[in-house]
């Protein structure tokens, strides 16, 4: 069906594996063809690639009763993919970071200016591929720039927050929903969009995608905190050390007052923040979050109307987001 | 015809003045009605609101016959200057400005953190905004991501050539062609299309933006030099301080070789800077090329298909862009 790694105009529906390599050929396409000037920080940016475990949720959300997807759909996911990169990118100039997996980020090799006005330019090569989608009325069902608001309110929420012992956990999944869960909530919208279900079937979409999200960011924090865990995978900076209060911690600090106490007073270590933190039950307290999520997740996966292939693939999703492969 | 404010849902046409007054407030709703989190910086960027000189050109373009326009322009007018607003701050950051507009500056005020992720946010407003144009036909017609793009690939070659002694005119024209004159551009294109002209109006639109946006960069460039201006209203910081080699300072780099080899070696003051440039004639070189635009777009004015009153409007923006008031 497919000659080479292109989109092309006349086909409009994809195999599912089809579509997830287009996802990759359309980000790549969009970076790669920019003007000269960018295309060398932007190559640098597509060599350390994520995952695409947004793309594969809009690519899974948008699949039909016979697992194909509307090419529609590979321009949404390529949408996301780049709303995520700009994200990325001015994450790094925020937390001052040095590596993003494995590779140094734009702002270390190339400074944060260069780092501002390229994650700019991301995001308007997201919205101008959001233009780009064939059929009008399936794209514009989803709002992307208000879902890029959103994460911009969840990013400055944190950071006026930074190192505020006092972060609820309320305030705290505030945050993330913003921060993490909108784009995933995104990616499940913008699939189910493009399939043109119900408006129950796209609450439901919408939901999971939520949720999938909420526990891709808690799964995270725990990961920062797992000793268990290889230490080659750790990031060289814990969120601790960014000012960053995540929901072990926030545990940690609402049920160890010696240990809020001297937080207050001195900077602890990350051992000292082990400790406390396994004392209290810090990850097994988020762990049961996740627990809750996972459950409402499931509940309305089961509420879709899809085949059995379908559900395997976003349960695959769920998993992939909770950490259990 | 208007009683308050704020932009009736069914009130399709506005006379000048209704139109101008709404853009302010539509700017100001949207800076205001954001979450609380955002609002405190919000309103301190709408107290230093600058002229809205992009706006009135939207409002001028869009001004039928009869002198009414279309309540999609005021839209369309808010997103330029929400475009601007975003490129301000995040501008700031790139050139570490403490001051705007006789304000302190938001990344001053907050910090970059903040800037960096205020600037995304407005860049969402303002595409949030395009897409509320209540006909749709209109307002699509203008691609502002691609408008975004530009601005990000002039800068970002700005930006690159910080310092660069060897920057040739043609470069020079090229970076502030995306840098200011695009958004220029931009905002006649996007009046224009609300009026819903022909292909070659809009194409001659669209042309005198371009040319008003190439004049009041240039202009802008010369005020940085001019010795008999006023010294309160220069900049705390000249352009060549910032490393930012303009128009003036190229040609007297061109013109006066022993200028440049001293340049090359050490850091020249702005007294040698000043003497260079009036020396070799810089800012008349400048003014010179000014006089080539302010020609073309007058040509290109008188070949539009208006009454003299809005030729008048257009003439009047231009002498703005130009300083000739």
């Amino acid at each position: 069906m497919i000659n080479n790694n292109t989109l092309d105009e006349n086909m409009e529906t994809l195999n599912y594996d089809e579509a997830v390599k287009l996802v990759k050929a359309e980000v790549e396409r969009a970076l790669v063809k920019s003007p000269f000037i960018i295309r060398e920080y932007l190559s640098h940016l597509a060599l350390t690639q994520g995952k695409y475990i947004r793309a594969t949720s809009v690519i899974v959300a948008a699949q039909d009763g016979n697992g194909y997807v509307h090419s529609d759909a590979v321009k949404a996911a390529g949408v996301i993919e780049l709303i995520h990169l700009a994200s990325l990118v001015h994450d790094d100039i925020i937390d001052n970071a040095d590596i993003r997996r494995g590779k140094p980020t734009l702002q270390n090799k190339y400074g944060k200016r260069t780092a501002v006005i390229c994650g700019d330019y991301l995001l308007s090569l997201a919205l101008k591929m959001a233009s780009e989608a064939n059929d009008k009325n399936r794209g514009t069902e989803i709002d992307f720039p208000d879902y890029i608001s959103r994460i911009c309110l969840g990013e400055l929420e944190q950071h006026i927050n930074n190192l505020n012992l006092n972060l609820s956990i309320f305030q705290y999944l505030k945050i993330i929903s913003g921060k993490t869960a909108a784009l995933f909530e995104a990616s499940f919208f913008a699939g189910a969009a493009v399939l043109k279900v119900s408006d129950e079937e796209l609450r439901n979409y919408k939901q999971i995608g939520y949720y999938i999200g909420m526990i891709f960011q808690l799964s995270d924090d725990c990961i920062d905190f797992d000793t268990s865990a290889d230490i080659a995978n750790k990031p060289v900076q814990s969120d601790y050390e960014q000012g960053v209060i995540t929901l072990p911690l926030i545990h940690a600090f609402q049920n160890l007052e010696e240990f809020k106490q001297k937080a207050e007073k001195a900077k602890i270590t990350r051992e000292e923040i082990n400790q406390a933190i396994m004392k209290t039950g810090g990850l097994a307290f988020t762990k049961g979050l996740i627990k809750r999520y996972y459950d409402k997740a499931m509940h309305r996966i089961n509420e879709l109307e899809i085949n059995e292939e379908k559900k395997t693939k976003i349960i695959f999703i769920l998993n992939k987001a909770a950490r259990i492969q």
